[in-house]
């Protein structure tokens, strides 16, 4: 093999190790560590990011790769080496053009504007915050000037999250959608609302833990490569293909939360179960975007875990769990009941039906902000305007309005897309994966689902970052990300719910 | 300040910072970690503890250090600043003569050693892990090459462990407390056994680590700067000043022991706890050597935690939890069997009496390797005959014998010692505390352990590494480490609890 393939591997290999400490060291402190660990957890982080991004970035690895890409020039394309290559290369180019003092400079006003924002958010009072977020979009800004000019400003940040996607390209997906998502929730905003009162009892922490994890074992999620803890903000994460654990949490005002959070992320971990061992340590490693790792989750959440089919065998079992909550409460009315559309403030608890609608929100925001067409001061009332035009809502305040998310204090601005694209993705793939086998609904009836998962890993989840999202999507369905699909799926599910 | 201590600082506290980070790693392998898991995280460490070493030997780091010495040749000896400097440059001059190829072969010879001991001591065949041992001993000798010659060759395998600290040292210190020692227990065995079948009747596992933690809280161990999980074998870890853990253990057979490994790792942790903040991220961190603070854990565990005003406080509250376990023992029977004196072949559950022995056994049989005096193979057979010379018992196997440790199988020559020396340690300063702490003991019947902790802190943890061990115990006890006080300590308790 090339020597200089293998002194790129070795390279690409360290860094891994030390991101992949740096996840061990991120789920500790979500998970274990006492608060006052957190001033040098911090600090230990910083000194693995620091030495990974200069092993990275050395120019040592850029002439690595100017020569791999002559030498391999007439190699065949689909070969894991080119993409190792390709993927490495587009990586080192993106991290060379951000200067390190930048990179302080972003921890250092991401951290204040973090603080800022748990304060602002605690007092519901956006002007705690406004500075700080100015603040962000300035960096934003800064960011974006180190890159050459693409058709949109706003391209820049997206493609960090989701590799190729244009602004242009997700406006066209999400003006098709919305119109159409707008509709389908007035028709079921003008049916008769479904019961779900039951769902509101007390429910046992343990008996509802070890239900989802006979669940997610079921769907095929490795325990022997993985193990669940409870975190406050459920997440999953990656030490290595034998190492993906996920984390969930139960909260008493909404405890069957936890089952579809407990799904949610087992879809994401068995996307990363499901990568090929040899891709480890080098740039193809993990799902190859964050659309395409939503579709895994949403699918095994949604598609998945709020089905018929599923609950026509999980119910029998769920009720025996829990005979005194759900006396009475036929496998219809449950199903019903976790499937009620509301349109509500938050997005994290928003419903199928409503939930893209949070993300275009927030994209149309952030194209604002980025495009300097709008005072951070006026977001507020931006945000509430929009909430009343897409939900027919209006946020009480602020902390339920535009302060209720993380990521803009994090500096997070190009990420929300992401998170609806997965959504469609995830009802692309069901249409296709319903076409190649035929009685998948039987299967989920009968609580089989290694045809499934066999198929998300022979399709979608060995291939980690192999193929750009996009090539993935249309590789696999026949077209790009489009809304159609979902669309379809979500007409079809609520129609029936709410008998319009 | 010294722009250079500047520039040193920065290194130390990122070459601490990949310490620590792998410290984290090596917690969660022992602790959480899926067995699947395990091949990643070699990997991962691997890659930690070498940045760590490229960082910390690189020239410039020498430069500094030499830079360093000439400019505070004048200052003040007994300074932060020239124990930093001083510390750092030991431990560089020591890094810099071993080559990175001989910590690669180590890593390997080790790794499959460590394999061959499991194998071995499950089927209690000595002769899978003898040539695995002379490799090891081999490459003990190539260790000891690297440095110039000192007045023993194991004195150089000491240092790492015991930094000063000479052979002859431990040998007169060991020669003298030897026969007091044996003559100790010639005289337990020759009187009446006491009884303690009690201990081993069931105990709630759930209640005991209750108890344990109730127990070290009022030590003063802080949980809100640590935690404790449960592991195989216990262990205290050090991520920061303000992140010290601990593990435990519960077994079935001796359930009890599990409130004795807790007050023994808190005591560890309690060390760490309590080390000066400002040292953090330099070569002053954490606990002087590994003597040190095994008097810390071997003083909660032994001198504090199997004391009869210890129990005078704790039992009747035992009792209250084990009711039906504890029917009519009265406080001084549990006194006497948490004391048992029984020559046994296993060190970890050795009494206090007899424990130095094993300690003894083993680095004769060091020395011995290391001097070339004996064959790997004649091990089992000398192990045996020691074992029958010292303790009266003959291990009926090697499982039980020879290859109950795992030290060697880790390359881990010239530790052992460190186990007998903290022992004498912590008898030594149990002296000198009762003089400064007229009523301790009433102190510890009243579960008061504040003024003994304050002690400690204020005479041993805060100052961290600024004191080599030998000086820092002279420093508070009026003399260096011997075997009387440990002696005194050991005949006085076991006279009274054995009558004779």
């Amino acid at each position: 093999m090339s020597e200089k393939l293998n002194k790129l591997k070795d390279i690409l290999g360290e860094v891994s190790d030390l991101n992949r400490a740096a996840a061990v060291l991120g789920w500790d402190q979500q998970v274990y560590m006492p608060p006052a660990g957190n001033e040098a957890r911090g600090q230990q982080l910083g000194t693995l990011g620091k030495i990974a991004q200069e092993k990275f970035i050395a120019d040592e690895v850029g002439v690595l790769l100017e020569g791999l890409k002559r030498e391999f020039a007439g190699a065949d394309p689909a070969s894991d080496e080119v993409a190792m290559i390709r993927v490495a290369s587009r990586n080192y180019e993106k991290a060379r053009r951000v200067p390190p003092a930048f990179i302080v400079e972003q921890a250092v006003v991401t951290s204040r504007a973090y603080e800022a924002w748990i304060e602002a958010r605690a007092k519901s009072d956006f002007s705690i915050f406004q500075p700080h977020l100015e603040e962000v979009v300035e960096l934003v800004h800064k960011y974006i000037s180190f890159f050459p000019p693409s058709d949109h400003p706003y391209d820049t940040l997206l493609d960090n999250y989701e590799p190729g996607m244009k602004t242009a390209d997700v406006r066209a997906i999400f003006d098709s959608l919305r119109p159409r998502q707008v509709r389908l929730i007035k028709a079921i905003t003008a049916s008769k609302q479904v019961k779900d009162e039951f769902l509101h009892r007390k429910y046992n922490e343990k008996k509802l833990w070890d239900f989802g994890v006979d669940i997610v074992s079921k769907f095929g999620y490795d325990f022997s490569r993985g193990r669940q803890d409870k975190a406050l903000h459920p997440f999953e994460t990656t030490f290595s293909v034998n190492d993906v654990r996920i984390t969930t949490r139960f909260e008493e005002e909404n405890p069957i939360a936890m089952l579809f959070s407990t799904m949610h992320e087992a879809g994401h971990a068995m996307y990363e179960q499901g990568v090929n061992p040899k891709y480890e340590r080098t740039s193809l490693e993990s799902g190859t975007s964050l659309a395409v790792h939503e579709s895994q989750s949403r699918m095994w959440e949604n598609l998945v875990g709020r089905s018929l089919p599923f609950w026509e065998y999980f119910y029998p079992k769920f009720k025996k769990v829990f005979p005194a909550q759900l006396e009475g409460v036929s496998l219809k009315s449950f199903y019903k009941a976790i499937n009620k559309v509301e349109p509500s403030m938050i997005r994290v608890n928003a419903d199928e039906a409503t939930y893209n609608l949070h993300i275009m929100l927030r994209l149309e925001l952030e194209i604002a902000m980025v495009e300097g067409m709008v005072k951070i001061k006026d977001l507020p009332e931006l945000w509430n305007t929009r909430m009343r035009e897409y939900l027919g809502v209006t946020p009480p305040n602020d902390a339920k309005g535009v302060l209720q998310d993380i990521h803009w204090s994090a500096g997070s601005i190009g990420y929300f897309s992401t998170y609806a694209l997965g959504n469609l993705v995830s009802a692309q793939l069901w249409e296709k994966i319903n076409k190649d086998i035929a009685n998948l609904d039987d299967q989920i009836r009968m609580g089989n689902f290694s045809e499934l998962l066999g198929w998300l890993r022979k399709n979608i989840h060995q291939h980690g970052r192999k193929y750009e999202p996009q090539a993935l999507v249309e590789r696999v369905t026949g077209s790009k990300i489009k809304a159609d699909a979902y669309v379809r799926y979500l007409t079809r599910k609520y129609s029936e719910i709410y008998g319009f």
